[in-house]
C-alpha cells in the first residue's frame, strides 16, 4: 500500500499537504474511500482513508493504527567521499532501504568531484526527496537525513562507534574489524558513523585523522568494491547480523 | 593495479588479445614495462609486464605468479524475474563485486519487461561485458557467467541449496530462514541458487512451484527492498558470515 510522510501530530484526521494531494489525487487518482499509509511526526504508522474530496483539497481520517517495526536496531550514519556522476543519488536511494539513518557527504583528499555551497545546497535538497520516497516505497518510518560537511575533520567529533572502510586493509585480507564491531553493537546499541572514501580512495592524512580520532579501521570481505558499493555491503550485513542473525 | 583475464593458459609469457591490446596500449597508455595482473584459463594470477610493442601487437612476460584467494566460499547463483530499465545492468555490475558465479534472468509471471531471443541474446551478451569489467575491477578470479530462460521452472532442477526471496516473509517478520540456510551452508558448502522476482514480485504459481522444488522461502530484513536491491543483500549478508564471521 502507499505510504506518506507528514510532519505533522496525527489524531483523527489529517489533511493532505500539496506533495502528497498531488501524488494521491492526480497521479494515483485516489478517490474517496481509497487508503494509505501514513506516518507521522512521532513515527507512529496510521491507516489512513480519504473521506473528502476537493478540488486541490482532501482530508483522509484515522482507520487504525498500525503497528511497525522496519527500523534498524541503531542509527548508522553513512558518510561518503564525494564521488563523480549520479552515485551519491544511488547511495542514498539504496542505503535508505537497506536502513541507514543519515547520509553525509565530505570532500576527501582524493575527491574529483566538488560541491561548492550552492551546489552542495541543491544536490543536498535533491538527495533529501530521493531519500524521502525510498523511505516511503521501503516503508520506513523514518526518513534519513542528508547533509554536506567540507570534510572527513569535521566528522572526528561524532558521538558514537566509529568505523573507516579501509581498501588496503581488505587487500591484506583483515577481516575481524567489522566482525567485532558487529558483536560490540550487538551487546551495546549506540550510534555508528560508517566512513567511505571516494573513488579514489582514503589518503594517509584522512587514515591518521581516522586513527586519531578512534575510528576502526576495517575491511569489506576480499574483493574490491566500488566506492556506492561499500555502504550497501556494509547496511546489508549489519542488517543480517542485527536483525536476522 | 590493472587486471584483465584470457582464457588462454599462461606459461611464460602472453600475446594480449584485441580487446586488451587496446584498453592496455591505445586507452592506459602502457609501455614496455608497464604491468598488469592477467587471471589465465586456470584461474591463476600472474604479475605481467609489457615486454615488446608494435603497432596492433604487444606481448607481456610473467613477472611472478600472485597468490590470490578473493572468490567465495560458495557458488551463487543469482536468478532475477526481469524488470525495466537498465536494473539487469547493475544487478550484474554489483552482484560481480559482490561474488556471485553467475546471473540468470527469467521471465517472471508478473514481469513486465519482455525479453524475445533475439533481444535475450543482445542482453545476455551485453550483460557478460559488464560482468568481465566488474570482475577485472573488483579483482576477482572468476568471470561470473549470464544467461537467460523462459521461466522459473527452468530452474527448479538446480542441483544445491535453494532460496526464493520472499517479500510476503519479510512483511510477516520472518526472519530465521536465511540465517538456517547460512549455517547450512556453513557446514556443508554446496552451490546456492538465489532466486528474486520482478518488481511485480513472485507469483503464487511461482511460490507454489518453487515449494514443491524444495526451495527455501525467506525475507530479507524487516524493509521492502526494491528488485534490484535483494540480492545485493543477500549476497553481502553471506559474504560477511561467511567469509567475515
Amino acid at each position: 500500500m502507499q505510504r506518506y510522510f507528514t510532519n505533522q501530530e496525527i489524531k483523527t484526521e489529517y489533511k493532505l499537504d500539496a506533495t502528497t494531494y498531488h501524488h494521491a489525487v492526480v497521479v494515483l487518482r485516489m478517490k474517496v474511500g481509497s487508503q494509505f499509509e501514513l506516518v507521522d511526526a512521532k513515527q507512529t504508522v496510521y491507516l489512513m482513508e480519504l473521506s473528502e474530496l476537493a478540488n486541490k483539497e482532501a482530508k483522509a481520517k484515522v482507520i487504525s493504527k498500525l503497528d511497525s517495526q522496519v527500523e534498524l536496531p541503531l542509527a548508522i550514519s553513512i558518510a561518503c567521499g564525494l564521488s563523480k556522476g549520479d552515485k551519491a543519488e544511488w547511495i542514498v536511494q539504496k542505503g535508505t532501504e537497506l536502513g541507514a539513518s543519515e547520509f553525509i557527504f565530505f570532500k576527501g583528499d582524493y575527491s574529483v568531484a566538488k560541491w561548492d555551497q550552492k551546489k552542495a545546497k541543491k544536490k543536498v535538497d535533491r538527495l533529501q526527496k530521493i531519500a524521502q520516497g525510498a523511505a516511503e516505497q521501503s516503508h520506513r518510518t523514518k526518513i534519513p537525513t542528508v547533509r554536506y560537511v567540507e570534510s572527513l575533520k569535521e566528522l572526528t567529533t561524532f558521538e558514537g562507534a566509529k568505523f573507516l572502510a579501509y581498501e588496503e586493509a581488505a587487500k591484506q585480507g583483515e577481516t575481524k574489524a567489522l566482525v567485532k564491531l558487529t558483536r560490540e553493537l550487538r551487546t551495546k546499541a549506540q550510534p555508528l558513523l560508517a566512513v567511505f572514501g571516494p573513488e579514489g580512495g582514503i589518503s594517509p592524512a584522512e587514515v591518521t585523522l581516522a586513527k586519531q580520532a578512534g575510528f576502526v579501521l576495517g575491511g569489506l570481505g576480499p574483493r574490491i568494491l566500488r566506492a556506492e558499493t561499500a555502504p550497501l555491503y556494509l547496511l546489508a550485513s549489519l542488517s543480517y547480523a542485527l536483525e536476522l542473525e
